[in-house]
């Protein structure tokens, strides 16, 4: 199957199962539309869908996964949510939307991120108390890990610190590692640990995680240089008006890329040991660096 | 033993435990010193002593509900952090000193909460992943659902939902039950849980709950209208700022004490048949009413 069609095959399912998880209650006003104005708000599901990748590459189940993907896209999406805050990088737009916040005011923006960080535990609870399988705990406590202080949160302190300051590159680097590459490397464990995969490979599948999160993250800051309102769909530049150091004014903007296509190419490398099975994942890899948006 | 000698010696301990939670880590500047900062800023820890207490009803192992009751703790200082924002209650003081946000800055505070409350399930994933134990998935389940939208952060979206509007008294008071009750609900299930009480005697630590919770919740109202900031430790009457609809000016000040205390009997009630075993839960639940801050 080629990747333009399996993604969107793999997204179709996504937004549905998502769609199922925060329902209407007209008894709390304004919080659901909240969550569920920033959950479909056409995000390209990127981190649900490599985890099924993972998961299919170790022959698991894709029902039984899918649960696991959408709690990391609840995550993912609280995470947009915090981060678009005047409080934080101050964000009107995202994917040619307002930003949570501009409809909804900030109180609900920070209720609807909580609420959704929250719900994709209780999603987690819920599956690991109605089975004793020890995949599922193994997961949710990866996903735990890589969502809190020392993963994701950490990442985004890191940022919020570092603004109007000068960052070291190797400060950069981690704050990269853990604010986009901590949930990525945990998606793609999560698909392999539900597919009861070695330890090996789910090792393997971190480092993967790991090197394609960075790129990702190098491409988000070289197309928020090179971009335009209308591909990006945010204001474009505003690192450069919030003064955020960014990669791509360390390395410059050739450097830049080509560090992230090297990253990639060290990606594919690893998967190749799976051989004609993993071509999804090489491709996705490749997409990362040449996205456009 | 007597309830003040209770109280203090079981704070030691939450508070000896607590300490051992977030450590400092210079690799990542302030988001630490900001989870810190709210976590010792003088509570009364009152969820994890109750969470104590309901175990050592059910003569459960003090030793292993105390993670536990740590994590109910963390929530309820996130959700702290998170309601004295300027975008929510705007409160600049609490027990007496700054709120977060006023010390660490908005996006820090905001972090902090986040931090805090993703800690709290890393805590509780990692209980389970490291015990074949039933009752810690179903405790995790229980604390998971009360913080969630349909308890903690519902309430929370009520109360912001209905500032500047007159909130009917249906309302106010299933705001009530969710904001603070749900925690104190789950506090002390959590304590039987983990103690490996009865269905029934679950429930009814549950029912015990719900109604000092609601009382609890009464007597802030109260306080709030009667206090000092000596006492209370926060600005006096902010709820009258926010021309928050409470409690107090729907029922009277007189008839609002009075339903509190009707409630704590009905619940002194509830727990009399496990005899004088549930003494310090009944002085407890008296206390709530009693207590000036």
């Amino acid at each position: 199957m080629n990747l333009h069609k399996y993604l969107n095959e793999k997204k179709n399912i996504i937004e549905d199962a998502l769609k199922k998880i925060i329902y209407s209650n007209t008894d709390t006003p304004k919080i659901y539309e909240s969550m569920n104005y920033s959950l479909f708000a056409g995000g390209k599901r990127l981190r649900p869908i490599i985890t099924i990748m993972a998961c299919e590459l170790f022959d698991g189940n894709i029902n039984e996964v899918i649960p696991f993907a959408c709690c990391l896209e609840l995550i993912h999406t609280y995470s947009l949510i915090h981060d678009d805050l005047p409080a934080m990088d101050n964000d009107d737009f995202r994917r040619g939307k307002l930003t949570n916040h501009k409809i909804f005011g900030d109180g609900f923006a920070i209720l609807a991120g909580d609420a959704l960080l929250n719900k994709s535990y209780e999603i987690l609870f819920s599956l690991i108390h109605n089975s004793d399988n020890k995949e599922y705990k193994k997961a949710a406590f990866k996903i735990s890990e890589a969502s809190g202080v020392l993963g994701m949160i950490g990442g985004q302190a890191l940022d919020l610190f570092y603004e109007n300051k000068e960052i070291p590159i190797d400060k950069l680097i981690e704050m990269h590692d853990k604010k986009t590459g901590a949930l990525i490397k945990a998606s793609l464990e999560t698909g392999a640990i539900i597919a009861k995969a070695d330890e090996k490979d789910i090792k393997l599948m971190g480092d993967f995680g790991h090197l394609i999160g960075r790129a990702f993250q190098i491409m988000d800051d070289v197309l928020d240089e090179k971009g335009t309102l209308k591909k990006l769909g945010k204001n474009i530049g505003r690192d450069s008006i919030n003064k955020k150091a960014t990669y791509v004014k360390h390395f410059g903007l050739e450097q830049s890329e080509k560090n992230a296509f090297d990253l990639i190419f060290e990606a594919k490398k690893l998967i190749r040991v799976y051989g004609n099975k993993s071509k999804l994942l090489a491709d996705l890899a490749e997409y990362i660096v040449k996205r456009d948006s």
